[in-house]
């Protein structure tokens, strides 16, 4: 790379980005967590995370990843030594550096329907702090629910309408749940 | 798409090829099985292989791979109809489209020994019929079994040195093995 002119690195890098975005296209995942707990408003949390597994042997996609989103935690599998995980949880770097990253080099993927879910729940709670009413809450607990159908990814602790009751519980909601 | 001039098509197929090959860094794989035949010169038949599965939710990412390298079968996964598998195993088209992609848009991955060693086999093979006599037999079934440690993949049903024992049978091999 000694001798590349300014135009060469940058459609280096940009190459580079497309690549990480067809890994991503495989290996990568957008959740959204509704975890239990009793310090939480509501009884519940909700964790937007994106995260890429990789057997240890790939470290070098992770690092580019990280290097890329300017971002991020390398750590083990909890479990399993040999697998490692990429993750962005901060609100604000998915927001920021995620989302639009997503946005521009996601576009040949088949998991748009999730993004654009996921992206609804970050920009709910990071821009307008929809999950500190109990009906925001709702709705993002519904869109959490919707992203991930039971049939292809791991089952859900608790029904929709058992978390949407707890979250409702000892109150009559002031708007539909549409 | 309809207004976009030559330039900015070829860009987009440029993207589209970096993409696919970050998918490929996740999902695909070159693989070299070799396969004991009574039918086979010398006991074996050597199948270089590249493929990628994909739950059948992911079928336009196959189809993209089949219109970019213009070969290619997509077929259910034997015994589980949810999964599907691109294949090339032309070793022409092995040669002509997979080995040149590989060179040209697989810069970033980690797995480029693998391909290293994939590429040696399908040219000895291709261009210079090393399979044709017991002692090229040989060598490349030890690229290949170098090509996937057990410890990382299926293990292989036979030992290296049990299928180079069959190839040399009743034969003085004239070359050295290593």
């Amino acid at each position: 790379m000694g001798g590349a002119n300014q135009q060469e690195r940058l459609s280096i890098t940009e190459a580079k980005k497309w690549f990480l975005a067809g890994f991503i296209e495989g290996e990568g995942s957008l959740c959204v967590s509704i975890k239990e707990h009793p310090s939480a408003r509501f009884g519940y949390y909700v964790d937007p995370e994106f995260f890429i597994y990789q057997h240890k042997s790939g470290i070098a996609l992770l690092k580019m990843a990280q290097e890329i989103f300017g971002t991020g935690r390398i750590a083990p599998k909890p479990g399993n030594e040999e697998v490692l995980v990429f993750s962005i949880v901060s609100r604000r770097s998915l927001k920021e550096k995620v989302i639009p990253f997503f946005e521009k080099y996601m576009v040949f993927s088949t998991k748009r329907e999730v993004f654009e879910r996921f992206k609804e729940i970050v920009e709910a709670m990071e821009d307008r702090k929809e999950h500190l009413t109990p009906e925001g809450l709702v709705r993002i607990v519904e869109k959490a629910y919707a992203m991930n159908p039971a049939s292809k990814g791991k089952e859900r602790k608790h029904s929709l309408q058992e978390v949407i009751d707890r979250i409702l519980r000892g109150r009559t909601p002031d708007t539909p749940m549409g």
